[in-house]
């Protein structure tokens, strides 16, 4: 029977997969926004994404574990393919860089449900160092997601990617 | 290409598949649930998803559409599939509720991030009505995921779930 300390260390191994898997998707998603702030905006959670693992990987070292790199992770798995179908269905359409934003939220969400837990888990285990870099990574997501809400919404006054959208409808 | 309007309704389809795709899995949840008060968290949001569904098929009607009922969400089938993974991985274990949490929290931030990005497109195209539906479903699936927080904490005094399972740790 598995201890709440056992399912933490699943979880961080999940965290470590789902990170690495979007490592691997964001330079697509990069690609694919047409506007410029967007793009830029993808380019810059790469960035983040690349510390989210250094983050997971001082924990692992903190904890004497180490994570298991053949792992996928399932629900992250499910989130990308999803959004990469999304893609490849409208690619021409004047309308896709809202779709690459509701997508990017999906992951966002994901890793804000996730990181919640672990760093809920971390302060009931009493591992107070490992609750504040998950933190760190928790706020980040956050930060992006936000970040995706305002470059939609366009300020809710310029021309905001929705709006933009909506002048094909 | 497709408009807005097209990928708004190819995205209300997938909230429609999701919602129902949940209503499949919350007796089970609520079955693997030991806690009383989670047990009831969801059986009351089952009650609630079945009012999101409602919610959907009125914005169908009043836009004149029809959801496609042989649509699967796929984002959601991986949430699913990998909660269920791992509740019967962990079948037995005391720390089990702290799970079912996490993934039932995974799955709210999904229909958080799908909900919000409806709620925009319909702003933006001037739907106002299908807007307030949508924002009353996104209400209820924030207030359901902070439920599932303040059941793991306990209030942060009483023995939460999350104490518990730190018990055997």
């Amino acid at each position: 029977m598995a201890t709440l300390k056992e399912m933490f260390i699943e979880q961080l191994t999940d965290a470590y997969a789902a990170e690495n898997q979007i490592i691997e998707a964001l330079p697509r998603l990069a690609r694919a926004a047409k506007d410029e702030e967007l793009k830029q905006a993808f380019q810059h959670h790469l960035e983040e994404t690349r510390g989210h693992v250094e983050r997971l990987d001082r924990i692992f070292s903190e904890l004497g574990e180490s994570p298991d790199k053949r792992k996928t992770c399932k629900g992250m798995k499910g989130l990308l393919e999803e959004g990469e179908e999304a893609i490849e269905k409208h690619s021409g359409s004047p309308s896709r860089d809202a779709l690459l934003i509701g997508g990017a939220q999906k992951v966002e969400h994901y890793e804000i449900a996730l990181y919640g837990t672990l760093r809920a888990w971390a302060e009931e285990l009493e591992l107070d160092g490992v609750a504040e870099l998950l933190d760190e990574n928790l706020d980040e997501e956050s930060s992006a997601d936000e970040k995706l809400t305002s470059i939609a919404e366009g300020g809710l006054v310029e021309s905001g990617i929705n709006e933009e959208a909506t002048a094909g409808r």
